[in-house]
């Protein structure tokens, strides 16, 4: 298992990180023939997940974030609903996590990582700006033809 | 790495493609001895996820396409929320994405699909309808007796 | 595959199940000297879904599933959304399996289950209280260093 870091800039931000996976997956391939199969990417934290999405326009990150801020507020009370008990004041960013996921299976053909044309990877920071890590762990495919 | 092509029919639907999951993994069985393992199913695609649902009574489909449009509108000003900015009009087809996730990993074991009795598979159309194409992945396992 | 076998007790609840799924990574390694890989946990209910968040505060999981409650009701028609068509009664706890999804991906490193600090292993129960059974599989890996 190999260990990224990433740092965020913002308490909520979608991060790209499609180049440093990108990246890996090319040394893994170059270097220990991991050729088919599928990169686990992992997020050991639990006020930070993972998912895919467009990575053209900004505004689609923007719209994202903006939403789910108001679909989960940090301090739900200010909006008539019941306060959160975790002291941490973070129970929003705990709730993004569970709603993102905290993981991701890439899958590699060939040595390359295999993406739709319009798909970057996020890490979804909900409680930043912090350096993050995550973990990538190979699994084993077979090639079709 | 094997891509499946499946057409949509309306802008939001949950279209379930068990039966071509089913019939690819037997094939595998047969035609690869893959007996034991994982199948990854993947959507290249940024505004279609992919889940497990309830297959038998489609009320179960209709409720949760129901309930993601008022959670996440097209048209959210309509509504008393700020608008998205993103100008292809299709953030929300982002957002369900990222909700229902872009992939499964669907377990394999004796050459069989496992899946609970209740659970189809489900491709999630957030901005259709398309033909949309996924791809398929197998990641080896082993056999407990 | 492992089945393994879990009791709920309310109708939403966030099960902690890090303790079994050590205690059964340390087994397989153990026993079948699977040492890098991951375990796959799949749900095959369409009512019960799995998350990873933080297992220290209790208040985490309290707040989680009084979000859930009020983010996805019972009975919608009570706070003047459309009420849910399925007879049975349980849209929402079917909605709340695809927001958390029905599997887990857990990577294991020299024969240990790779978690972070602070994340434990949840079944999130939707529909109980019941008992589930999960699905394990293991899936082949490779050591870096």
């Amino acid at each position: 298992m190999i260990a990224l870091s990433i740092s965020t800039q913002a308490r909520c931000e979608l991060r790209d990180i499609t180049a440093e996976i990108r990246s890996l997956v090319a040394r893994w391939a170059d270097e220990r023939q991991r050729r088919d199969g599928a990169l686990l990417l992992f997020s050991p934290h639990t006020t930070c997940g993972l998912t895919i999405n467009e990575g053209a326009d900004p505004d689609v990150r923007r719209d994202m974030v903006g939403f789910f801020g108001r679909l989960v507020p940090q301090f739900p009370e200010r909006f008539g609903a019941p306060a959160f008990a975790h002291a941490e004041e973070n129970s929003d960013a705990h709730i993004k996590t569970s709603l993102f996921g905290p993981q991701l299976l890439l899958p590699v053909s060939d040595g390359r990582l295999c993406l739709g044309r319009w798909q970057a990877v996020y890490l979804c920071e909900a409680d930043g700006p912090r350096r993050r890590t995550l973990w990538a762990q190979w699994l084993q495919g077979e090639a079709d033809e």
